[in-house]
């Protein structure tokens, strides 16, 4: 059902029947340690390249939802997958084997919000009644891409993000076709009520080291749009939760939405903010990449929806458009957010 | 409603409304001169980078389709767009002032066929009652991207094909929204009555100057799937056409159709081969990237089908995923397509 220009409501939302996270070594040891499904003690999970090791926790990530929900590949409609190198290739060579129709997505990243949100669309209307969502990032290959060769040693300013290592992977299926519980304790379950999905926001940002002050504008206006479209208060959200804006990408969005006459400190969460212990590992404003707002979701948020803990939160995953090219060419660094709205449903 | 398990016919066949093309002088002064709705006569057009151009050919064919149908950019609920290029920065800059909610893809050469496809699927749920899908491509954004720096002067083997500098944008409506064909005469229309969706597929093909080669067998894939999954012989399609294998990959999907059983030589239309005069124009294989399929379906296929000139034709882009990391760190090539049946209507 649509809602404003920018958001629609499902009548039947998709159940979150089943997800799974595959991190690294750095994220496996940090505060979040013990949550996920996987973790690699090898950053390159002992292929051959960086971009093959990411490759190889996607479609872990996507095997290992599968696994959890008793699911084989067949059972799967579509595939909605993305990350953050050039031409998709962690994706590409990640999910080859599955064998699943594929739309390949990039919205930096807010990819996996926007995995979710056409994925819960696509089960909403009744094109499948199981699809799987999955995104991913790699420190060493989004460095290698983004930035300078790891081992020029160069500095990071404060405002600089690290790149998660991991990928979360979600099926996502009609409500009629969850039987059970299978993968956990408990009848509660995380379903899909709705979506906001963002345009391109620039307020002219152009350093590629503080990219959270970036997306900031664009997580600001999703919430807007989300709160508005659905004619809520931020009190009717447990959690607002963006994906890696950072600290300072957090300040910058807490102080516009404060402007706006809203205040979120106390239900806010950043998934870039909570992932590193940011003094003991040395990661400046937090954590970034796809992975980031994936794995978090899979791994530590999901549980809390479905066990009822927070009964319903918006999840805001943000991504800077920003390439070499077009970052050596002066331009901008524009940002995207895709609003998710998940709520706790006993079925 | 769900057909098999990579295609689906709906009930309610979205129309394509509105459509618009802008090119590069090449493609201007090719076999469809005269066809196209804007020729720009200086491949930067008049910007200071390539990647500029492509982005302002995006809104180009954005505005214009919108002003052919009549429409303004607030009648659009999605925008569903892509190109080539690493993290998608000709789409990212180039329809950024539209302001409309947007699903970034990436399918390759495919991604027109991807953005009709979840384009159809949107409208045809009742999710929104005009969509846009837009793709394209640039010479030389491409060439810098993939393979040499155009002052190096590198020759070119005759199995590789000449990126399509241009841009195809499609509006997408609910039936009952659209009320007369507002930008020609006729009440033929041309309507999305169905889709299929490809996987990913990998023959091992490495040569990088040889596309065709990597993207035939997807093509293959996708068309048999379509056949079987609407139980249509090759007959039932007044044209299969695909979007840029080029005379290589034409002969490779050829030979394969036939190995099965089916003769598509009638039939098949390559975008690619059909965009330049290739002696001519001195192209090699014909001609590739996002915006052949896309400028050729708006320019030239569209106006057939609208006409009832065909009745129903199977639109099949072909991708190939690669990226210069990956072809230099030795992989193989995929290729990926998105079939979208177009059928003939008077509404």
């Amino acid at each position: 059902m649509k809602k404003g220009r920018s958001s629609l409501e499902f009548e039947r939302p998709p159940v979150v029947e089943a997800a799974a996270s595959v991190v690294g070594p750095k994220e496996g040891e940090g505060p979040f340690r013990g949550m996920f499904d996987q973790v690699e003690t090898d950053p390159m999970a002992g292929k051959p390249t960086w971009e093959a090791a990411e490759s190889f926790m996607q479609k872990e990530a996507c095997r290992l939802a599968l696994e959890k929900g008793g699911l084989e590949k067949e059972e799967i409609r579509y595939l909605f997958a993305g990350d953050l190198l050039g031409q998709l290739i962690a994706t590409s060579f990640g999910v080859k084997e599955l064998e699943i129709p594929l739309f390949g997505l990039y919205g930096a990243c807010s990819t996996i919000g926007e995995a979710l949100s056409l994925g819960a669309m696509t089960v909403a209307a009744g094109y499948g009644e199981r699809v799987l969502a999955v995104a991913s990032s790699h420190f060493a290959t989004a460095e290698k891409q983004f930035r300078f060769p790891l081992g020029y040693g160069n500095q990071r300013p404060f405002s600089a993000t690290w790149t998660v290592t991991g990928s979360g992977a979600f099926v996502l299926t009609d409500s009629s076709a969850v039987l059970k519980p299978r993968d956990r304790k408990g009848s509660g379950q995380a379903v899909i009520t709705g979506i906001t999905t963002g345009k391109i926001e620039d307020m002219g940002v152009k350093d590629s080291m503080n990219m959270g002050a970036a997306m900031a504008p664009a997580a600001y206006s999703v919430i807007s749009r989300n709160l508005m479209d659905f004619q809520r208060e931020e009190r009717d959200y447990d959690r607002i939760i963006t994906g890696d804006l950072g600290v300072v990408g957090r300040t910058v969005l807490l102080d516009f939405m404060r402007a706006s006459g809203r205040e979120l400190s106390e239900i806010h969460m950043d998934c870039g903010v909570e992932i590193y212990d940011r003094e003991a590992q040395d990661t400046h404003a937090g954590g970034s990449g796809c992975g980031c707002a994936a794995v978090t979701l899979a791994a530590v948020i999901l549980e809390k929806v479905r066990s009822g803990e927070w009964k319903r939160i918006l999840f805001v995953p943000t991504g800077a458009l920003l390439s070499t090219v077009s970052f050596n060419e002066g331009q901008t660094i524009p940002g995207i957010a895709h609003g998710v709205v998940m709520e706790h449903r006993d079925l």
